[in-house]
């Protein structure tokens, strides 16, 4: 169904998509190569939503050319209107003779329809090349469309011995410069950054991309739920950031959402069932309800387990240090499990040297019993 | 120096000399090619001490062809009379035009004068090629003879959060079969496995080597402070075992001491200064003067704080699983740091994927603060 040639059109049409990682959110990540003959005549990739879609990018780029052509795409070309006309339709005006697929369009409510046009139109339509790929690229707009919520990368820098910092609170910098600069890199992709209050009042965080020239910040919501953290925060600095909370609203609190407000904070009332902690789902559908993605977690070890224990971690982005700390803090604050067999149980995904450290990258095991415990969606993909 | 074909030609020795990885201790692991006219006519590997060194399996080989040869050793020949004769004297009987060796003897009281009579007899001789290599296959080797003790490797087996248990003890198994098989060709190799009598009352471990086919199994060697160890203990089997402990001889015991001697085990009373523990320096010095090259740790936080702590461990061992314990039994039980400046740094030897886990070996670094405790020899290497 598919020869080298498609491969290699394909993996351009890839390379091209990661051109738009940090930019295109609440779209997906998305490129498109137009062949004729064996010669790439047009190539596209989308930028930013409210810019043309891949597809049209490379269209434009081969003018006549595309007239029997084949063009490759990693998303199913879309069949709305959104803010711009369907790729489907331009594609068929454009007269090409074959569209290859990488995946289909996640959106169960649009899944198929674009594929189902260009058929109809008596283009030859193929899908699922490269589909492992084209699903990693986009995984948090596939996990936004599929479930409502978006994809959540957990990040930590531990020694081998497992510890974000000494028992003192001390952690700079248990990992060397690489490393820190790979972790803003894994920032400058998500669409939001998530913390916790004690992070924020223990270190003074800005939670912000630098080392990386980025075009735009990601949201930064940090989880409070009384209403800890002083106004003149590092956090509360330029650019979006949310405050979810717990604290009912008829709470006095001397002034202190007024002053939030008044630095641009957009808070968020939202409380467990229990009243005391914030509801980490209701925030995480608050979050995909906005476009968000993907969403990096860099906190410390009560808010990194409560995600874990509320089955809310998609993956986990490590950066293992070579020192023995001895004691220290924990990455995560979990409870004992009753037996081996319930312990949280990872995928590999990635490891790869990063200056003098290790990172590796994991995916957080679906399990039976977090389910049973009604804290795994059941739609969560494994 | 060096050609391509020398390369060649010494990474083959070095192949051959891995084939006595768990066979030749006390004695080195070498490897020997005798080449004539880029024509390879002999190759050897020593196997076992008391049998031919490498040279001598090569020189038979090659025969008359050997006269104006190249020899590739891994190692310096040997200079003296042994359990078999000097290799040097032998090369020369031969007529070897050239002689290429890896590395020197690491004996500093025999290093040179093997390559020195060479000279002396008009042939070629060059040292240095794949160095590193050569280094590596006989670190243990290298070491006693430079330091008077064996390489210390301690292994763990860790969920990712660094637990080698839960809080229970239970940890069969965190890390899956093809990671315990590894860890038995790594216990092959070693000379002995160190434990402590925590782990051998906790778990009752044969510390035998299985999964793997041996010819031999190494020493087993439990320190065991107060004699803790029933006499009935697994670790107690067939085979040669010591226990090193500290109870004084005149200390009644009800008659352990000799039950244990009964059932073939050796008894090292090695005290602490402070009377309470063994000295694991003596031990090792003991360990040194048995022959031992590599030394394999398998024991609980306990033991594996109390060597890295003296200085005593070269490298670590570590399989992490990919889980999370949140709670659980940490692989060392060292005291916190006074400052991240202060923590233990290692540096990476090797990451390998082994079937569900991941193997990372790590050197300890030399620490300036350990030195100056007074734990780490002057001439332990960096």
């Amino acid at each position: 169904m598919f020869d080298a040639h498609d491969q290699r059109f394909m993996q351009r049409a890839l390379d091209l998509a990661r051109q738009g990682l940090n930019t295109t959110m609440p779209n997906p990540r998305v490129g498109c190569v137009v062949v004729r003959d064996g010669e790439v005549v047009g190539e596209g990739w989308h930028r930013r939503a409210g810019e043309p879609h891949a597809e049209v990018h490379a269209l434009r780029q081969a003018g006549a050319r595309a007239r029997g052509a084949t063009a490759y795409v990693t998303l199913e070309p879309c069949a709305h209107h959104g803010r711009t006309p369907p790729c489907a339709d331009r594609l068929v005006e454009a007269g090409v003779a074959r569209v290859v697929a990488a995946m289909e369009d996640p959106n169960p409510l649009v899944n198929g329809q674009g594929l189902a046009r260009l058929q109809a139109a008596g283009i030859d339509v193929r899908c699922g090349l490269l589909r492992e790929q084209a699903h990693e690229l986009n995984e948090g707009f596939i996990a936004r469309m599929q479930r409502g919520w978006p994809w959540v990368r957990v990040k930590a820098a531990t020694s081998l011995d497992g510890f974000i910092a000494l028992p003192s609170g001390e952690s700079q910098w248990i990992t060397g410069e690489a490393a820190r600069a790979d972790g803003h890199a894994w920032r400058a992709r998500a669409s939001a950054i998530l913390t916790g209050s004690g992070t924020v009042r223990a270190d003074d965080p800005a939670m912000t991309v630098r080392h990386v020239a980025v075009e735009r910040q990601p949201v930064r919501v940090v989880v409070d739920a009384r209403l800890q953290v002083g106004s003149h925060a590092a956090v509360f600095g330029p650019g979006e950031v949310w405050v979810a909370h717990a604290l009912p609203p008829e709470w006095p609190d001397d002034g202190h959402r007024q002053r939030l407000i008044d630095r641009g904070v957009r808070l968020l009332y939202l409380p467990a069932a229990d009243g005391r902690h914030v509801d980490l789902k209701a925030l995480l559908m608050e979050m995909g309800r906005a476009g968000f993605n993907e969403v990096h977690v860099e906190a410390g070890a009560g808010l990194n387990a409560a995600l874990l224990k509320d089955g809310l971690v998609d993956e986990l982005l490590l950066y293992l240090a070579p020192s023995l700390l001895g004691q220290g803090l924990p990455a995560f604050a979990l409870p004992a499990v009753a037996g081996l067999e319930k312990r949280i149980r990872l995928a590999w995904r990635d490891v790869t040297p990063v200056g003098d450290d290790l990172r590796v990258r994991l995916r957080v095991q679906r399990e039976a019993d977090l389910e049973q415990a009604g804290a795994g969606p059941a739609d969560r993909g494994s």
